[in-house]
């Protein structure tokens, strides 16, 4: 109790992140700024420090991005991106794509390293959550057609800064950029979508089972021990915690008591969000920045400019009016916590220059204190805008919406567009399952061979174990996806092949072409279990047997085999569907506002 | 970011205390054991330890402490003291003298140290709300009368906690008891009026303006900034950190808005909660325990039969049935984190032998085992004992209470009694003013001599300008005093001097009597004023001139001044009054059951 100098510390920075706080909300300026300014005012680089030793502040303002990339999980969900849609979807990447290159060339401009480039690249390249909602929220707009779109590209930055962050990393750690990308980006989609299965077969389930206890702070203790897990488990394997956090909460917010989670998580979020950004603040020498202010405005412009020409060109390209996709752009110029954070890793993997930090933190505060005026004056903008944009350009503009607008499938097409995604969605599915059971049966031979030795079990019978374990295991999905392409062949031969075509021959080829697709996804199967088996392969003369008994099992579990199939398919399907959990609309909402609090 | 050791402690504290709360829910077992007890498994001490480095969980487990304190404060309330009541006070602070008793006895049975009986009876004294809060609400047994009771008695306590706390310290850091206690008590009562007074008048208002813009991080960041504000306030002042946070807790309970602000800190509470008795479990050696385990156990004995004889004894004296005090005496008999944070401080200060925290931690243990077991048998305990007790006793306890029924004031005498108290408190309210005015003259002087030699002024001159400030500032208060008083003394000398004693002479006497109160009153505050001056006193001919000068004024600006005190007092009534803030009922029941999560 008398040792308090940690205590002091955080006291002073929440008393001056308090007042930031409330002066910056008079100013109707963003209170990330705020807390960034007062934490350089009260650093040890400004004559008269008042934080003695920031070292453990710095500490746990590292739980701020947890909680952060959490909370983000917790609004993501899957349901909400598909509601989003895929031209949302589209859109993003398009715009960090074009965001990346321009970063990166003006690294090489600004005459900066390869990997300094690169880090800018990455920093330049995402919007602020926090910043673009919160203003969304403040200034009434929640309600206009833009501002789904804003929360739409966000919640896409948001999975890309994850994929940014563990590519990153990688290519910092020595190593190409495209060899270890695609390495990266391989066992980074594998672990997500590994987690995201098994976590949501049982997670949600265990959160709503808590949730039924109605005791608010057992609900949140396991939470965030579920938080916490999944950060541990994650940076065990080598991603990035945040990666972690993020997962956690994607499947936790499929819990039927998302919304009460939420509402328990927010003030943790806020309150080391704050620390966060002071600690962010204390970092910065303002004689440094002094020092950098020439290449911090340059990129700042780059930002601004660069980010609403980008997200604007995004959203319009995959269908919006000109004047939609001119506010959702300006609503997102500008670039906040996710710089930090990929500034904070250059620094502590030690591979980028000094400066990159403050020359971060200044062109974010700059971007920062540009935006609410953007987004007030979006409307004038856009109509000077208009008036200024030479006629041609606009009749294009418009035959290009109109000509996108042709291309939506209508009536039945648009019902056989609907089953067609089906079919492929429960085939993807099923997939990612079986490659599921087999890589765990892959980490279970590499990593638990001594528990296997204790047992005296060779090598040979250890692989064959597994193996056969996996490919049991697999046999209700592997029939599933036999069905489903069988019925995608039947689907496809009756679209396929119309009458007026084939005439006489229409029968004959239907048939055909209905034998052959699940013939060749039989094959892609097999390929695909050889593929995947290929670290745990038993002898020569013991797989054929398994596969013989495979498929026998097959065959002869055939019915129940379809029907386990179905209770886990149920099972998963509860989870995910849009009218399940949740079920408020208001809820929905609500989460979405959240997504914008510090 | 990958610099993870701190998160991944941390990661790992939050997903033990996850499981531990779900296990120990189950169990029907208070979360705080579990909690402990994952602590120990996870600590150093314990082959295989997971926690690398407890420092810095340690060191933000501290900041469960405060939010402690802090929602303590939220749930105290000055409204709700009045409401529980002064028996329930007398009722606690005989039952906590009691058990301070007790323990020292113990200790000095034991062969303790003087210093280490004097921590073990501060450890025994003070039940723990959390647990006893938390076994209400579970057993359903809010609603009954004896429930009432058990919350009063532990606000009381936890507002002598603090006492304890400071007394402790003081006496800790050398000196005899008695003086010491003495001048602590004083300096701490003078702290935590002027605080209250000065923060009853402003922090209430600003919480409800902040409220006011609707936005929750940005209440949840000022709410923050005023707990750790007082927190370093209280810590400059030579006080507890705990004081600040409960101080500040119980000034923004008096805004309108402080459901929403106890909302908003429960689930930073709950972290830091669980995370502060994870830390308490890292810091055992389980072979310590071992080793003391005898007296653990005997105190842990003492502490149960101590604290349900002392409590009971206590509620039954100050008038309620025999039934209802043994079932009050049952849930409160536990000790808890106010034993830890006890002998937290009698550690970091470097006093208490090494062996005071692991038996003050396998006492607690042991008494959080016991007490849901206690809690759920109370009835047959209870049924148990009145067969045991003789008729005599039982007939002299029946006895007793007749005569304290009779003692309650009724009807007319009831409706005087009322308006006594209503001066009573007034006038003590207005001298609290005064001195408050007084203690900050007496600060400025001494603390900003430099500012006022800076202008050339000399000691006579500043004792001069600081006495006559606060005495013109007073002048209202004490003329309010003047005015109860000469008004008590009215009342007084109807209800004193009857008739039928007095006879012909009861005018004569009834005048004089009224008189000669408001008489004493105006040489007992100028004595007030002369003594409370001691430090700021300017040379005798000026003080005279300034007496003569006050006495003018207020002659002069009586009115003014009446009508001044009358604005005064109805802003701070206005926040002190029953029905204004919190207005709805059902947030206080909500508050009273907050008092209980952990």
């Amino acid at each position: 109790m008398h040792d308090i100098g940690f205590i002091r510390d955080l006291a002073i920075v929440m008393l001056v992140a308090g007042a930031a706080t409330l002066i910056f909300h008079r100013l109707r300026q963003p209170a990330l700024l705020g807390y960034i300014l007062v934490g350089v005012l009260i650093g040890p680089h400004t004559p008269g420090p008042l934080v003695a030793d920031p070292r453990t502040i710095n500490d746990i303002s590292n739980l701020g991005v947890v909680l952060l990339m959490f909370t983000l999980g917790l609004e993501f969900s899957v349901r909400k991106l598909r509601s989003v849609g895929a031209g949302v979807l589209v859109a993003a990447v398009a715009e960090v794509g074009l965001m990346l290159w321009f970063g990166y060339s003006l690294g090489e401009w600004l005459g900066w390293s390869r990997i300094d480039a690169l880090f800018l690249a990455a920093m330049v390249a995402l919007s602020s959550t926090m910043v673009a909602s919160r203003m969304l929220a403040e200034g009434k707009l929640r309600h206009q057609p833009f501002a789904r779109l804003v929360v739409g590209v966000l919640v896409a930055e948001d999975v890309m800064a994850v994929v940014l962050l563990t590519v990153l990393t990688a290519v910092a750690l020595g190593g190409t950029v495209a060899a270890d990308a695609i390495s990266v980006v391989w066992h980074l989609g594998l672990f997500v979508v590994v987690g995201l299965i098994l976590g949501l077969l049982l997670l949600p389930r265990l959160v709503d089972h808590v949730a039924g206890y109605g005791r608010d702070e057992v609900l949140l203790i396991c939470v965030l021990g579920i938080c916490f897990g999944a950060c541990l488990l994650a940076a065990s394997m080598g991603f990035s915690v945040a990666l972690g956090a993020f997962l956690a909460g994607a499947v936790v917010a499929e819990s039927r008591s998302s919304g009460r989670v939420v509402h328990l998580v927010e003030p943790l979020r806020d309150m080391f969000a704050a620390l966060f950004f002071v600690a962010i603040g204390l970092k910065i020498d303002p004689a440094m920045l002094y020092h950098y202010i020439g290449p911090a405005l340059i990129i700042a412009v780059v930002v601004v400019l660069g980010k609403t020409f980008a997200v604007s060109l995004g959203v319009f390209l995959t269908g919006h009016d000109a004047r939609t996709s001119m506010r959702t752009g300006l609503s997102m110029a500008q670039i906040g916590e996710f710089s930090f954070v990929m500034a904070t890793l250059g620094v502590s993997l030690g591979v980028v220059s000094d400066f990159i930090y403050p020359v971060a933190v200044a062109v974010s505060v700059l971007c920062m204190a540009m935006s609410p005026y953007l987004v007030r004056s979006a409307d004038r903008i856009v109509d000077g805008m208009s008036r200024v944009v030479p006629r041609p350009m606009r009749s294009l503009a418009r035959s290009y919406s109109e000509w996108l607008e042709n291309l939506r499938p209508v009536d039945e097409n648009a019902v056989i567009a609907a089953m067609f995604r089906r079919f492929l969605w429960h085939i993807g599915v099923n997939i990612a399952l079986v490659v599921t059971l087999f890589v765990i049966g892959a980490y279970v031979n590499a990593h638990n061979w001594r528990f296997f030795s204790q047992f005296g079990i060779d090598r040979d019978t250890r692989h064959s174990v597994i193996w056969a374990c996996a490919l049991f295991l697999s046999l209700p999905m592997l029939i599933a996806v036999y069905r489903k392409s069988d019925a995608l062949g039947m689907l496809l031969a009756e679209l396929g092949i119309r009458e007026r075509f084939a005439g006489q021959y229409t029968f004959a080829i239907r048939n055909v072409l209905a034998r052959i697709i699940p013939l060749l996804t039989l094959v892609a199967l097999a390929l695909l279990v050889v593929a995947l088996s290929s670290a745990i392969l038993p002898p020569r003369g013991v797989a054929l047997m398994l596969i013989v008994a495979g498929v026998l099992a097959a065959l002869v579990l055939w019915r129940g085999l379809v029907r386990l199939h179905a209770r886990l398919q149920a099972a998963l399907k509860d989870t995910l569907s849009p009218d399940g959990p949740t079920a408020l609309p208001s809820k929905s909402t609500e989460k979405q506002d959240g997504a914008g609090a510090s």
